[in-house]
């Protein structure tokens, strides 16, 4: 039945302390089929984080080629770093039947929407600005300035909720874990996408 | 959260031995907040069945007052026998913030979704015709010509798959369970539903 299926594409933001990371990472794990698509940044890598894995580290010369000559499907300048997917990994890995979870920030997700309407675009949310604050301030990761900036960037995305077409309120890693895997299951259940490869269900035999 | 939520109507079908009233009745055990629209039917009970409970039962004179009396948010005929969802009823409990789940074939489906498009509408089928007949067999309950007439049926009702949102191919009970409540948990975070109802989220404080 998965035979020439074309893949789905799915799309998380989340503003910074919402839990993104961690629920993206757990929610590959407890389903299968969910593909990283590595994105390119100019953003310097974290300790631990693989070029080609994580992402594709790069620099600013190159990715202004790379935008130039329009390989990428979506590219964002967040925190004032420079992040993009490119075109052509995606449009192979969804012709090939695979799913992708891509994670990305709001302007990603709207420019990879107009790109890719088919996409599905899940946003997740902290249950409340202080909650949002108090996760911040826990990682230790980030100073106060950084930290501002990131609650004021929260305040300015979480509005943008209704673009989505799925939100998820992270009050309980479980709990918002249940939910994406639900949305997974869901989506690749919705008859829009089986009336591509499903026609032997027409006359089972 | 949920104060003034309006409920969401699922509407399921599936050609007789799809395996639907067992997991209806599962699936209303393992997610909460599933109510049962008590259908009207002028078909005698089955043992076991309650009046008020399992179904409104009532006479093919009262029924078509009631189809003439414009009462129905969907009635259809199936095995000879009227089978009809009170639109009163219906209204109530979503306006009230339930979420209902409909158990009707798929004359009554395609009326409902006319009646209330915001309906999502589940379709279950058995994996193969093969197996569908074997779960006809198995029953007990019908005759030969039933069966025939059952399988007939099915033969008609499988392609109209495309019409519903969803569609649940049922291998196995667990499985299929597992897809079910995935459906309920997924469209209940859309964010077209929650838009109504979730305006103190685009500034959480």
């Amino acid at each position: 039945m998965s035979v020439n299926r074309r893949g789905t594409l799915f799309v998380v933001s989340a503003p910074s302390g919402a839990g993104k990371t961690t629920l993206c990472r757990e929610l590959r794990k407890r389903v299968p089929g969910l593909a990283y698509s590595v994105s390119v940044t100019t953003r310097a890598p974290r300790p631990g984080e693989r070029n080609g894995v994580d992402f594709d580290f790069t620099d600013e010369t190159r990715f202004r080629q790379m935008v130039e000559a329009g390989e990428f499907a979506e590219h964002a300048m967040v925190h004032g770093h420079h992040y993009g997917t490119r075109a052509a990994t995606l449009e192979r890995a969804l012709a090939g039947g695979t799913d992708i979870l891509l994670d990305i920030d709001t302007q990603g997700a709207a420019r990879l929407k107009a790109h890719t309407p088919e996409a599905v675009l899940i946003f997740i949310v902290a249950p409340s600005m202080k909650e949002l604050e108090q996760r911040l301030r826990e990682r230790r990761s980030d100073g106060e300035t950084e930290i501002e900036r990131r609650l004021a960037r929260a305040r300015e995305e979480i509005p943008l909720w209704p673009r989505y077409d799925y939100l998820v309120v992270n009050r309980d890693v479980k709990e918002a874990l249940d939910l994406l895997e639900a949305i997974v299951l869901a989506e690749r259940a919705r008859t829009r996408r089986l009336s591509l490869h499903f026609n032997d269900l027409e006359v089972p035999n």
